[in-house]
């Protein structure tokens, strides 16, 4: 994920993963509006090149920014060492996708996954999108604040979790029981199809399979906004109870 | 919003509102797979003609589908005509919003509006996006689910919906309380800003302004995932009152 060209995923690597930086770029003439990402710069001591519009076009065409951030690859998290830091999580709240095809959809699941404190995101290795400058851009500086972890196969992986103790739930339009009676304050993985739902196996390695409550005549959910209710109610439960 | 090119958009028109169909052509070899299309165009008493690959192609450049539907124009809910029936209504749910521009974004919101039975979707007439051919694509059919109205003056909109006895609560980061301790279950407008938040005067005619907890090294939920959980929490609210 070397490119990133909107303020909010810059500012965001500047501020997380200064080390990650490789190259800040400034179009001239863009100084005034991007003093913040200017400021933030400085603050961590990273340095930055102001191009001239010209010189700046030519480096980046086809590029509607006029600042550009060179990060190194996003760094996904070791699978095994995800499971060796569960002895020290009280309550881990895990999720996982069995093959998300669209970057559209990962990027608004990485964003909303840093707004409800998802402690991981767990994705397979192949025919499923991965962490790629659109998703990037689109989580809008998100994916510097979510572990993202790829493993070569769901099914066994999620087998690895519940013999650690966590429960996983697979949510789908035929699940059996309403997400919103279900108890989610333990140690929970949900578990979501991609945008033609969830593979029989991946179900059937579920301890259960919830659904989330909709109209009848018009049940579908997209993936994303069904990921980001499942993670809204499980900070709901856990907010209710922590009061 | 004339022309149609995904099968979920193609079948709920044909389903929902049968009379709106102006065309709806196939490109041949094409009809196995379009085979539940064709069905339902028989059942309806919908013409279709099958197109030769060059002339579907000629005819629909551009077009990546083999099925293309022309319908009528979407026709928007007259909003007094809405104020009417508010007499009829026990428990009216609607949701305003104050400007979104991008039709990826109302297209998610339509989708997830019929999935979750909101009444109504009120849209200012300026500054917004309309119901476009994109936003249709994107709702995958739910276009043909959810009433939209469009209004010149929204806070003008609000207060006449206030005057009728609705509580309008808006939405924002910097809400007073959160959306899961407040109750939804009575008559209820709720009202989002666009993809820059809710506008003062907006805000100012909210009889209040509620927030979705959310972390606060990462605040900031996108419009259509807001008014998804927005959305949800009024129909959890419902169903477990009704339990």
């Amino acid at each position: 994920m070397p490119l990133l060209t909107d303020k909010n995923s810059i500012l965001e690597v500047m501020r997380k993963h200064p080390g990650q930086v490789r190259k800040l770029l400034i179009e001239q003439g863009s100084e005034r509006i991007l003093d913040e990402c200017i400021r933030e710069a400085k603050a961590q001591g990273i340095q930055f090149r102001v191009l001239s519009k010209d010189a700046f076009f030519s480096k980046y065409k086809g590029v509607k920014s006029h600042i550009c951030l060179e990060r190194d690859d996003f760094s996904y998290t070791d699978p095994d060492h995800l499971l060796n830091t569960l002895k020290t999580r009280e309550n881990p709240f895990f999720c996982a996708f069995d093959g998300v095809q669209d970057p559209q959809n990962l990027g608004n699941i990485v964003r909303s996954a840093a707004c409800f404190d998802t402690e991981a995101l767990i994705i397979p290795k192949d025919r499923a999108c991965a962490v790629t400058d659109t998703v990037a851009q689109i989580a809008q500086g998100a994916i510097e604040h979510v572990p993202v972890t790829r493993v070569t196969n769901l099914a066994r992986y999620l087998d690895a979790l519940k013999k650690t103790g966590i429960f996983c739930y697979g949510l789908d339009e035929k699940g059996e029981r309403p997400l919103w009676t279900t108890d989610l304050k333990g140690p929970v993985c949900l578990v979501f199809g991609g945008e033609d739902g969830l593979r029989r196996l991946t179900k059937e390695t579920c301890d259960a399979v919830l659904k989330i409550p909709t109209n009848p005549s018009f049940p579908s959910l997209n993936v994303a906004t069904c990921f980001a209710l499942s993670a809204y109610e499980v900070k709901r439960q856990r907010w209710v109870m922590g009061k």
